[in-house]
């Protein structure tokens, strides 16, 4: 009998996410299970909190890949920060900072939305007319929208949001290890990421860290945090205490694949990827304005790892991208959300950064265009 | 360099899971990765929904492995259909159980707790009592209990309370796929388990099942569920619906890994595993037995793949079980909570339960006793 497992086979994996993983992080996820509260173990986690700093840019105590994906990353650092009745701005431009004003609301916080339009970045002016409206306990924004492809003013809005005394939350997951990232520097407080993007590991662990002023809140709560699993007092007691005392089992195998990946990453240099993403973004940018591929976002805020683009003028979306996946074994990302139909979203995450994925994109495009 | 990576190795791992993962587990695992849109995935997620129903003894449609460890599976089904005011009984006996209590209390349940000694298993009878006392709108207990050993009258309790209207939940972490189970026949709404245990898959993975009866409280929920993460309405939209909406990227290569471990089972057939699992729990407490270990647990309510036992008199408990994993390569658990110091347990969960693997240990254990 043929099995579903037996039809998996290498794509190229060009969309927002996940990205092509690195040969040596399949190995690393194939090595011998330990139980999680094995001293070598330990050790690994030890390893990953130190490297994951470099990435995030902080000196925080608390850094911790969260057992979950990236929206687990999301739904961490708001469930920690958020008390009912919290005043909360979310700034929006994008389907996930959207995402982290529905999760807000479900928190039972008071969530004001500062919008702008999707495709455009977040204007630091705007936030400070609004942060002078009204005193918020916690702002959040995300970096790099993977939804659109635009960038955010992460550092303006930190400085900002500080000023006026509030928690700054930051969403990372499209731009750790692919872009420069100040935790520290731009003052945020609480921030996630995944594995799944720049740092090509599968999917399902979430880089999470906080700021002492974020631990401040989280222990001077007045409820405990209504969510056992994700309660970063305790889980922080496993990853950082002097007992590393079980909390709940870790997801002993993908963090072997976060550790290599990370090595990966360490052994190329974190400045050295983000330069490779930004050249193989110019490069790819030159190849689509050849093929006549129109970004959707401004140069100047465009991200180098999410590249929007119109779905060019007579190809039909769905088809054309079937096509890629199964004539090519290429995957590119479709439109979320308002841009469903109009907008594709191609991929330079991590090892996906590279000249010969571009090229072979390149050449496929044309073979799918122009077939409405 | 040498890095913490290089010193994982193969260890025989006997405690209360990770059990040992299959081989063609972690070639699974090291397959490429996929979109989670791919349709080739979408095929996969199929098979495992289709196995999982199997091992669950299950008709439900709502069959889904959780982005989580077993913990988030408490937490899903917990989150899912608990409404701030509720009044829910946890019939506890054990850490797991108290970890119910303790969940449900922080989602703002008005929670009453049945206690039963460690170590014994519940008593129906005292149930039912309970259940004439008050009226519950939820019920929760644990089915294997991984701290003590004991396994509860699963099908009993959930007659009671069905017969008062209220919702069972039944943990099933440890016991599934290595005891019968038939969450249809024993009346339970929301069952959960973990990768980790007798599925022999790395931990990651929570799989997750609702009745339909849970779905009717889930959807006419007055307020939305206060965890966007772990919202069945909307993962089961990625996991059932006609149209498998985008909800979070899924853990794609942890789910080809539980994947490939279902399809060991299905292979060797659910009640030969079964079978084997209760073979080797006889064939090591003979072993024990000459040995002079005692279980802390009667014969009666025993499981077969968690062996919770006396530490030996004159034995040094940290010092036993260190000595065990670095001289002998073997991990076996220590106790938890009250059962700290005084209580070993040893797993034979999954691809655990095999004759070597019990040889091994009876042979070591002799090397690190009695040596206080």
């Amino acid at each position: 009998m043929e099995r579903a497992l037996d039809k998996v086979s290498e794509t190229l994996l060009m969309g927002p996410g996940p990205s092509m993983t690195y040969p040596s992080v399949y190995q690393a996820m194939a090595k011998p299970t330990l139980g999680h509260m094995d001293p070598r173990f330990i050790k690994v986690m030890d390893e990953i909190k130190e490297m994951l700093k470099v990435l995030f840019g902080t000196e925080n105590d608390l850094v911790v890949p969260v057992s979950g994906t990236g929206s687990a990353g999301m739904e961490t650092v708001l469930v920690n920060l958020i008390e009912r009745g919290d005043p909360v701005l979310v700034i929006t431009n994008g389907v996930f900072s959207e995402r982290q004003a529905e999760v807000a609301r479900r928190l039972g916080a008071d969530v004001d939305c500062l919008a702008f339009p999707w495709g455009s970045p977040v204007d630091p002016k705007a936030v400070s007319e609004q942060l002078n409206v009204r005193q918020y306990a916690l702002v959040s924004m995300v970096h790099a929208e993977t939804s659109t492809g635009v960038c955010n003013p992460a550092a303006e809005v930190g400085e900002l949001v500080h000023r006026h005394g509030a928690l700054y939350v930051l969403d990372t997951v499209t731009s750790l290890g692919g872009m420069e990232i100040s935790v520290d520097d731009w003052k945020v407080d609480a921030v996630y990421s995944g594995s799944q993007k720049c740092l090509s590991c599968p999917p399902g662990l979430s880089p999470v860290s906080m700021s002492s002023r974020a631990l401040e809140k989280l222990f001077s709560r007045k409820e405990k945090v209504p969510n056992w699993y994700l309660d970063m007092s305790l889980v922080a007691e496993y990853w950082a205490g002097k007992k590393r005392t079980y909390h709940h089992t870790a997801p002993i195998n993908m963090l072997y694949g976060l550790c290599q990946s990370l090595y990966e990453i360490m052994d190329e240099g974190l400045q050295e990827a983000v330069l490779r993403h930004q050249k193989m973004h110019e490069y790819l940018a030159d190849g689509l304005s050849r093929l006549g591929i129109e970004f959707i976002v401004e140069k100047s805020c465009r991200l180098p790892m999410l590249n929007a683009v119109k779905v060019p003028e007579g190809t039909d979306d769905a088809e054309a991208r079937m096509k890629l996946l199964f004539d090519h074994g290429i995957e590119i990302g479709a439109g979320l959300g308002a841009f469903a139909g109009k907008v594709w979203r191609i991929g330079l995450m991590g090892n996906t950064a590279r000249e010969a994925c571009v090229d072979r994109l390149l050449a496929a495009l044309p073979k799918v265009m122009g077939q409405k």
